[in-house]
């Protein structure tokens, strides 16, 4: 089968013939309908510091696909052969004591397809029968591949409770996005969105924000506080990883705020503990990953009531073969969710 | 001025002329705009043994209600003369451990408008400043009068985690149908809704159920099973206390489900413990009043973004000094809100 | 080996030999070093129509115990052979939506040791490795049978908040008075205690009841209320199941106060849901098992750091083929926990 | 009347003859019985930038304290002449959201006595009569007047979820020895404690630590990674303001972890987002002040069952015109609590 690949250490990615996987007990092999790009697969393609340190190439990359189950390993009850599912692409260990108490987005074993064993970028791939998730035959592969990236931001958006509150995303990537349109689903008053790029911005308008900042031409802390009678905002959403963008988003978080943090810094940042935490008496949540599976269960509800439509999210897609030119869009910022097809006959829209 | 009253124990209600209050220290006199009539006005005018138990005549009825400030007493610094505003109509002491502890609505030394103390269907009306909430000015006064019934509403459907989740509500008056509203807006799944009026059924999918049931024609059970894969409701909301709404809906209430109970049932029933919550491992949650102030504030949030609509759930007008006609409809149950007019000249819509 | 096992259905229990179980993949052989007795057993050997609806004889019965681990079938990587563990009785299915998230105790494919599938009650058992949780090899063999008992001790006194409140437990049975204990643990201000036996009211206070009534002599409600100033208690955990000690326990309960509910009535009762949830806005938790595994992580601590003993709690221990001895002693209520021991050599006190 | 005044912008105190304060309506003179030392009154001594910016000499200094009503103004109704009371030293205004919603402690128009209004060190003070908090009788003048330094702490350690889990302690100035105190009764599984002064270290270990470090001598990580089977801590209780044991702290911290900030930095650092909050999950809360009035609720349900000595803390009394001396002492860190008596008749221990 072809598949994508990080032949060894360094920069780049590749397309070769590999065998096909086989699944093992408990396991199913999926045929990829589609497979999504993620930041985190910009990093391994630029083979950047934490790749160095994560990725044991050769490897098969990506993690963010949906797939028709092909053949079940021993013991497998579930999923049934042909069915349409997403992946969840943590594969955690159900023993330690993380997973065993409803927390195994935080298992201290935890795999990740395409970055600890082989991943999605193919047309085949093996993952455990947990890990498949079913989804509505009638889904859009678009929208069935972005599902294990939309749980981030239903993750984030689930954790502070913003009905009827004001919300601050700074950071319009898919993930900022998504938690937009998560926010106004469940009832938040108004959505402010920060981005430097104005055509994130209009994502952004899109998905349900009521008001989008470009921090290059506007004073946000200004905007923020004007739009809220100088209140500021009772949530923040932080999805950037900017530390002008933090300092930003909590300047006008509101004492006894709530904020979600998932944008990474990658190093250590100057950051305000009086002002932003302590004075304020407020709480901080670091987001990591989609719980599992309460943030399945909550995203299946989601998309089936129709409260998010996730169909502005997938702005550009494309052969498979074509990563290269892909990953150069991801990179570019210009886009939301690029998707990628191993056979074009599934593409859901236009390729380019 | 004119004002509606209970003048003695007994039944019935009258239209008086009494004199205009006039405001003390801490305390606003407001020019009543809209007033609204809620179920307890009925067991007032009926004169049933829990309004023998709780007032003591003569004293001016109702408590829904907006208008429009005044006068001022002194030492009021909030809101000012002129300004629109709903009514809180429980008077809280602000001293005890409730109170003390953001649990004012629990407060033990409550005193309610119409019950304990003079009420608001009059022209005129005078209440702690603090009770007076300040509405937009472009806010219509019979959505501005029913907001405290709203909170009710708000309050139930805000105690359980309903985001994604199927939610049953048993019982569609008016604050049913509202919290319909609001658990949708705040990213229910999806609404189940049932009454034995196939008018409030009506009310009720113009308010966003996706299903409406009734009892005397279907069986819920049955019908919510099929609804849910066999599954059950994540949360229910029981706002008729009716005994067999009651056990229908516990009954359909899937294990780790939350109940919020409204509904009063009057006098002990027979409830099977066990099998409804204690093998369930449910969370039931008893609902009285609205949170003082968390409620009014979510209830802004939500009216201001758009995220719910009350225009529907006002179904009749009346001048107020058609009362009697205005009770009887309310008490034959063929009606969402029923709002009355000292003015007829204040009505946002056509009166009867 | 020697097992105690309901032959057929009717009353009574009978000890034959029986062949040794052998480990399947993902099990674990145990030795038993010890066993208690639940009320369940009782039941299971009276035959009451619980019993009837839930066993399928011929089985061994018995669900609490400790053991040695003897054997590992295939794929078991911990615990050892020769490690001391408890036993967690319900084996989940780790597959359905509530094992999926957090919520194993209410998983909808449990089969529980000693009633759906051989008990402990023997020389013998087979446990899935999983189930088998590691002890400090110095914890007495008593106090580790006794371990899953105490999990829902610790589950339903975890569940409200008690640091620096007044809880009134209902029911002194050895579930109660651990919760007690286990509610001082967790810094109530004062814990009072009530129950039909003597018996049972000092081994409360030898577990750390301030207070302990017992109905029959005293007038429950109006004890606490003179040891509340009037005030009632802001938790109540319920712990026999009797209609009277649930009425009392509500009406003393204040408002805004929690319940936890763990004794089953086995009945519907009458109950003014009303006066003891709604007006009060009380909050109720069904209670049933223990949660997999918090309440396994949060016993460890409570008994590591010497914050709850448990030692008064084992009143009598037996040799197993006295059996019919400890039932007995079990079903007159004269008791805290009663242990059986298969090897008598393994007893940590005198047997009886 | 005798008092500590700071009688104008710059360093220093100086004890001046002021006329008594006389109560307006709803408030209360009292009669001061025990004042105690905050590290607030050290920066107002020595003037430091944070003082500059928010007082407005003269003013007399001071907020920790006990007394005995003297008179009432009009209006009060409780607590009566006589009563011993306790002062919670943040003035709020009940009216803002924050306010109205449970979270005084936020609330937007707080004065705070000794730094925007008169303060207690001084013969007399005039507070609103809410701010006087009933003590028993019995209760030592000293341990009546550090309650409201203590309420930080139970705020601190109330926040987090203790129960059966390890905690550390960063800084064991007087508020982390009583979160010390606070964790263990709450049924902390075990407490380490980090402080550079052995003096402190040897408090926190009669408070109830179970492991004292010494940063300046011990790797905290590696003795806490040994201490905890190198699992970390769950729970983290910042009480020093430094860097370094901030970094410490959220290093052991494990992922899903809870911290509370109570310590200030004074200005802003160097803070790892990513490792100590993202990708650990991990939940962050600042804490300010304590709860109005929850947190008093609490504190006297742990005082009156004993599950708190307050005790130990008290390492230090003086005549409050020695206050220079006391000034000394708790700005070398070489103490406890330090309490100083306007009247030496009251001391309930030998004065320095």
């Amino acid at each position: 089968m072809r598949a994508i690949v990080k032949p060894a250490p360094g920069p780049g990615l590749e397309m070769v013939e590999v065998p096909a996987p086989r699944p093992g007990p408990g396991e199913v092999l999926l045929r990829v309908k589609a497979t999504s790009i993620c930041g985190t697969d910009l990093h391994i393609r630029d083979w950047d510091p934490w790749a160095q340190s994560h990725l044991r190439p050769p490897l098969v990359v990506g993690h963010e696909m949906c797939g028709v189950v092909e053949e079940r390993g021993e013991g497998v009850s579930a999923p049934a052969v042909g069915d349409l599912v997403s992946v969840e692409s943590h594969v955690v260990c159900h023993r330690c004591s993380f997973c065993r108490t409803g927390k195994g987005h935080l298992c201290e074993n935890t795999e990740i397809l395409g970055v600890h064993r082989d991943g999605v970028y193919a047309d085949y791939v093996v993952v455990p029968a947990v890990n498949a998730w079913p989804d509505p035959p009638d889904m859009p592969y678009s929208i069935a591949s972005l599902q294990e990236n939309f749980g981030n931001a239903v993750h984030a958006a689930s954790v502070p409770r913003v009905a009827g509150r004001k919300v601050l995303v700074t950071g319009c990537g898919p993930v900022g996005i998504m938690a937009i349109a998560v926010a106004k689903a469940l009832g938040a008053r108004s959505v402010y969105a920060t981005d430097i790029s104005d055509f994130r911005l209009e994502l952004a308008a899109k998905m349900g924000a009521d008001l989008t900042l470009n921090p290059t031409r506007t004073d946000v802390v200004e905007a923020v506080a004007d739009a809220t009678e100088r209140e500021g905002v009772d949530v923040l959403l932080e999805m950037s990883g900017a530390p002008s963008a933090i300092d930003q988003g909590f300047s006008v978080l509101k004492p006894g705020g709530e904020a979600a943090l998932l944008g990474l810094t990658s190093a250590p940042i100057m950051f305000d503990l009086d002002a932003h935490i302590i004075f304020k008496g407020a709480t901080v949540h670091g987001v990591v990953g989609r719980k599992l599976w309460d943030s399945w269960l909550e995203m299946r509800g989601l998309l089936r009531s129709g409260a998010v439509d996730l169909a502005p999210v997938v702005t550009h897609r494309f052969a498979l073969e074509d990563f290269e030119t892909a990953f150069d869009l991801m990179a570019s910022g210009e886009c939301g969710k690029v998707v990628m097809f191993p056979d074009p006959a599934d593409a859901d829209g236009p390729l380019l």
